[in-house]
């Protein structure tokens, strides 16, 4: 991406964990960033309402909301209960994007049968999601985390939304998710109007941690520049929402990380 | 797979790391067991000779040797005569599969351009290879592990094979590399004939570590039997090789590493 501006950089609240949400919206405001990415527990913390309030005293936008979906379980109606509550949070603090992860590998170990699942319980949640006008970003997330999500590629995810109205039910592609796919492109390609969300993190080597040991981008080995051009030529030309998992990171002033990224943010997408 | 005997487990000698070659090859032997499993730093160490004299003592055969490959480097000529040795070696103890790792993401993260010096590496060492009777088995690692192979995939190993001799170049399959595939089975049956190894060990969860926590079959939840059931469909019948990296059972007495194996054996797959 060339682009001298900040305009598109949103900072997921994850990647300044020690602040409170207050403290995402006003640092992120006082630093010219004009998106962030919450979290469900934010909302639930503070309510949707005085998160509105917050978020339009800031002038911020919310480019998505983390993390419905988990439809493997024991309790397909108590999830299905979980995900409308989650779609009428996000439309209550006006986001149209609520991330859904799959769920992960069950106890009976069936993959098959637990991907069956998931397109089961996404079609359940369609309507609600549509009349609330709440999106439905699918999250295909990297193979090394099957205990959360059993959709695990770009090219799985995009036939699994396909039977769904693009208006309603997309992609959200996380480079750190999709990197190492050697039909990534291609599949961005085809998932094209679907690609609703795009956030970036690096992957480290050695990799410190499996959950806890993403990096800024930069820091890593990913080649950013094609993953991007890719978002951009399936037409998705919203917010880059930097979403980090890192321990070191989380350990470090917020500001300071959010001065880090944005001088990364230029050069390296 | 419904089987009474062990005729056809091998033990992967870093599965019980704190043994020597010798007391691999004899405490595998005292336990019944007619395969086993080497790496190239036991030749070095022991010498191909002295190792062909401790196999034949004790009436023991060699699955696989790990590991050659690594073609992504910035030597390619240095790497295909260290995999020229590699075959010599593999040969002069009497085995016929050498296992080869493609070789990690580059400096210029440019994965592309990787995958094709593995293509080309690859090429250049076929000839050798069938000259000495030794078969090279690609083996796809999870994508966890990018920064040791750039190739992912059973589908992607498959056509990386597809231009080789079948009976110069076929795959090995690893439990832990590929389970999370959801294209896994019908790549197996592609695969056919090219399938000429097999290792299994399970993923816990959590996992403990991205490379020393894979876990003893039936510790994770890995649903092995379709998985072994595909490996024999496309046509395989040899030695099911139990191979585990982690520290918890690298502390534990090899022998009683071997008996839970031994134990988990026939009622796991």
């Amino acid at each position: 991406m060339a682009t001298e501006s900040l305009d598109r950089l949103s900072i997921n609240r994850i990647t300044v964990k020690s602040w409170s949400m207050e403290q995402v919206i006003s640092g992120c405001a006082r630093a010219g960033i004009n998106h962030v990415g919450l979290w469900l527990e934010d909302l639930a913390e503070h309510g949707t309402e005085k998160t509105a309030r917050l978020l339009a005293a800031h002038d911020m936008s919310v480019s998505s909301v983390c993390r419905g979906g988990f439809f493997t379980g024991d309790d397909p109606a108590a999830a299905l209960a979980d995900n409308k509550k989650s779609v009428d949070q996000t439309a209550e603090i006006g986001c149209d994007v609520l991330y859904l992860l799959a769920g992960g590998v069950p106890a009976d170990r069936d993959l098959p049968r637990a991907r069956r699942m998931v397109a089961d319980g996404l079609a359940e949640l369609v309507p609600y999601a549509r009349d609330r006008g709440v999106r439905l970003a699918v999250e295909p997330l990297h193979p090394l985390l099957l205990d959360r999500s059993v959709v695990v590629t770009v090219g799985q995810a995009v036939e699994l939304v396909q039977p769904h109205d693009p208006a309603v039910v997309g992609l959200a592609i996380d480079t750190f998710n999709v990197w190492w796919d050697p039909h990534v492109l291609r599949d961005i390609a085809r998932a094209g109007e679907r690609v609703i969300s795009y956030q970036v993190c690096d992957w480290l080597v050695p990799l410190p941690h499996p959950v806890w040991g993403r990096g800024i981008p930069g820091d890593g080995v990913i080649d950013f520049p094609p993953l991007t051009a890719a978002v951009a030529a399936a037409g998705y030309a919203g917010p880059i929402e930097v979403e980090i998992f890192n321990e070191k990171v989380w350990a470090t002033e917020p500001s300071e990380v959010i001065e880090v990224v944005r001088s990364r943010f230029a050069r390296v997408f």
